[in-house]
């Protein structure tokens, strides 16, 4: 007997109003022993690329055969596609919008499906809030063992963007951005060690990363308790992008940077 | 086999404490394999009508017997009874206070019991957490089997009231209220297609909808992508009342307007 | 056959990042069957005694065998360890840093491990996340039957604090503080029955309570809704504490008293 099939959500809902209890009941109306796993439900309203961030730094976690659900959808109700997205080890059930960009980009075998088969969507459906009357169901019916080939076709030409990716200034400058700020106000960058590997040798040589208007960081930690009180650092952090942070302490407090503050990483001469 | 018993959690307790990890507790240790589901504990604190709306739009897409602990409970400790209500298809375990009463008029078949069977309830209780010490064990024991009237007897003066109504104020005027504002902004109001027929036809005659102190709509969408840039609209939303909405912005931010805000639909001549 | 294990969670992670997802799916890929339950990711960021109080709080309601995870770790990465408690029916898996703290005062028998088992560990492991590479695999596989001595060694110099408690400061005046404030506005204070008897007597004889700055209250409630409107009053609380509260109002906003503030038990002659 197959185990327990796991659906994960991440989704732009919120907590506070009934739309993740109401999408929950329709999932586990149809797969009943489904285990559901909150990825998490703050996505910022609308963000895309905010959700396609949250996903991609959790779903590789998970056993294979998981079920992910991905719901941003500015477009509910349009002809935006329904798709299903089959990689390697998981499943991804999501808008056609380019919230499932960054498993596009990390998969090596895929294969995309525009879900069209309405026998298995809610009877009765609104025209804004396709997560409840097609996602889940669609999601449910997976976990109960329907194949992948019986919700649509294959198609090839699904909307996906690239990250914003760091640029070279000059010799000595790479600019990057703040993709996101973290819950201990950690600034999450879009520059990883295969982009700047000097600033993140065991020595590096001097540097000096701006950060925004004013801020500034001359020292690399491996570890938050390293920095001093009040110091502003860099570090690899846990999602593998640089982090600009404090010790105990809010980076984005700090330096008043935040989503979209331009930082430049200068190596010395 | 009987399947897993799901036990629903809809209160205001929050997430920034221990009260949702010790109910859960208390359910997990009399009942280790019941499946605890959370609609959402982010019920406006004391607010019942918000509660019975949350759970109301939840409820009915759970498997049959789901058992909905819904606890808003500003009476805690005092002699308002707990209840147990069996429906068509589900249980409800709740305060005596009316935050069932969506579920009264929306279930055509049910029985309302005053729980007094102590010997359910935990050994130490306390005065200002019921859910914990009553409401908790109860739901347990109902998802271990125990029927519901092995908790008490039936009654029938239960404490219910209505929703607010949208009330006719001439010929061509229909006042509603704004009931919640949602997490995108949405306004929710008390209409329904039933109150304002005209207003949801495909192609609606002239109106105008007026919202707090200088909100207006004049067009009816069927989905938020439909709005134009800073529009604000009517649309019939998925808990089935006229939201008023804005296309990827909020509602509530352009209108200054929200929980109890008059809306008055005027049909044009 | 064992009955699935239960794994519980409180952090400081908060709800609006992957990090619960990330340390979910984790657990998962090695224990699927465990059943994993949120007490709180609201624990105030690095606050160690906050996150102690909210799992003391918590875990004494779950069933036998209960595996909890306690994560608040501002010293992630360096030489500060992850312990494993055996407790008298539950297990404890935290940094080393006095997060245990009440719950080592609690628990009358009880063993504390250095876990060291490196190859229960996630292979790649940062320097920020120990929730997902250690204490999550750890957590997991304790749930899958490991027994505690496989992951290290006993012992006995591990780091624990004292709740701060109240003190006299003549003969008819206690002093304490208000240990946090809850979701609606209770100050949650540290006086127990034990440190004022008197002022839990059925008919306690007359007393003043002064509250920070400029609070004060007379009179002891046996539940909320005792309070008239705007009245601040005492009550023993569901944690076993002395809180200062207001009926279906804030005492944390009327007062203007949180977190730290003192609280003066002053007994009538």
């Amino acid at each position: 007997m197959a185990r327990t099939a796991i659906i994960t959500l991440t989704t732009d809902f919120g907590l506070n109003d009934h739309f993740v209890g109401a999408m929950k009941g329709v999932i586990l109306e149809i797969a009943p022993e489904a285990q559901i796993i909150d990825i998490s439900h703050a996505v910022q309203p609308f963000d895309i690329l905010d959700g396609a961030l949250t996903v991609s730094q959790a779903y590789s976690y998970y056993p294979s055969g998981t079920i992910h659900m991905v719901i941003v959808d500015p477009g509910v109700g349009t002809t935006r596609r329904p798709i299903l997205l089959t990689g390697e080890r998981h499943l991804f059930v999501a808008p056609d919008n380019g919230v499932l960009s960054l498993i596009y980009a990390r998969e090596e075998r895929l294969s995309v499906r525009h879900i069209t088969a309405e026998h298995y969507f809610l009877k009765e459906r609104s025209g804004t809030f396709h997560a409840r009357d097609i996602f889940a169901p669609v999601a449910a019916n997976l976990a109960k063992g329907v194949t992948a080939d019986r919700f649509g076709d294959e198609i090839t030409d699904y909307i996906r963007f690239g990250a914003p990716r760091p640029k070279p200034i000059d010799e000595r400058t790479l600019r990057g951005v703040v993709l996101k700020v973290d819950r201990f106000g950690n600034l999450i960058t879009n520059i990883t060690p295969q982009d700047a590997p000097k600033l993140f040798l065991p020595q590096p040589p001097a540097f000096r990363i701006g950060i925004g208007a004013k801020g500034q960081a001359t020292r690399m930690c491996t570890n938050y308790a390293e920095g001093a009180p009040g110091e502003i650092f860099g570090i690899l952090g846990s999602m593998g992008f640089l982090e600009i942070s404090a010790n105990r302490g809010s980076a984005f407090q700090l330096l008043n940077a935040g989503k979209g503050s331009e930082v430049n990483v200068v190596m010395q001469p």
